[in-house]
């Protein structure tokens, strides 16, 4: 029942059982968090943005909506969500390549190697990477004006939660988003900390 | 210059040099391809739909648009689409479980397994299974209605192609998608064979 940090620019990860539930809380507002969740017996099982897709037939995944994973069986449960229930499943993690197309001369932190940093941080090794169910991201997809999708601001405020249930025994990871160019933690860029529960 | 067969239900690799083009013809019309496209030289850089969202801020890449890999190198630029230009980037390949939900009770052909012997057939093994350019596939997506999106019938007619030029020496590979229960493939779910030309 501890609330749990996810350090501003930093990252979590933590193991949960069938049947836990995990709260992850947007803090301070407009926090982007990368999420991802793989099995725990199997970590080449992992949640996957595209096969959810298809088990839902939806872009966004709402309360009630069960993610799936690369077997299709269902992994993370939406049981309650108190932001607007903005979140994204077609962007990639941000990377290394990223902030370097976007100017950056020096190294800048992201989510891929931030998955990688928490996995190691409880001595598990990531088999591949996966698209991440980017939490609080605001992506909007368009079908009028020729399928684009644009970077929007993401619109949870302080306080407001995800809540989710695990359907299998997994391994959980969390990225705060250190985007700092691009507007989608909120206009001001400013990366905070955000907190998560496993209940 | 020669014309390739990807056999209905069947499968077809090969490799391309930077420069080359590749012309996937739907021979008989109705048919969806599934295509994926790996770097040469390292073969966990594939062509990502996600970082391909990400650098067209669009769901479904057209002509002049460059699809990207999972370092965001450009590695298939679309010159020419005779087709209605409509083809898919949120759905998965079809696999074993997604047959064993549908009611098959036996194993049901699937383009998963299929890039697996389609790299097979040139001695390739693939590190991971991306998310496909799904080819002439129709999965319109809707932001009126909760994001909705569906399966629905392939568009292309008999003799239509896509032509795409390769950005970097890569490995592509073909699984003519073996889907007979839901009607992507047509109304008539008949699974025909397509042609490709390298040049």
């Amino acid at each position: 029942m501890t609330q749990q940090l996810i350090p501003a620019r930093g990252y979590a990860a933590a193991r949960m059982k069938k049947g836990q539930t995990l709260k992850v809380i947007n803090t301070y507002g407009q926090q982007v968090i990368d999420f991802w969740a793989f099995a725990d017996t199997d970590m080449t099982e992992y949640m996957s943005m595209h096969h959810t897709h298809a088990a839902l037939l939806k872009i966004i995944p709402a309360v009630g909506d069960t993610l799936v994973t690369t077997k299709r069986r269902g992994i993370m449960t939406i049981l309650e969500d108190t932001t607007p229930g903005i979140h994204d499943t077609v962007m990639p993690s941000c990377d290394r390549y990223r902030y370097q197309q976007l100017g950056c001369e020096e190294y800048h932190l992201n989510c891929k190697d931030n998955l990688e940093m928490a996995l190691d941080d409880i001595d598990l090794k990531r088999p591949v990477h996966p698209a991440p169910f980017n939490l609080f991201m605001n992506i909007p997809v368009s079908d009028v004006d020729n399928n684009s999708i644009s970077w929007q601001p993401c619109q949870a405020s302080a306080g407001e939660y995800i809540l989710m249930r695990a359907e299998i025994d997994c391994v959980v990871a969390f990225s705060s988003c250190p985007q700092d160019i691009v507007p989608i933690n909120g206009p001001n860029c400013e990366i905070v900390d955000t907190h998560f529960v496993i209940s």
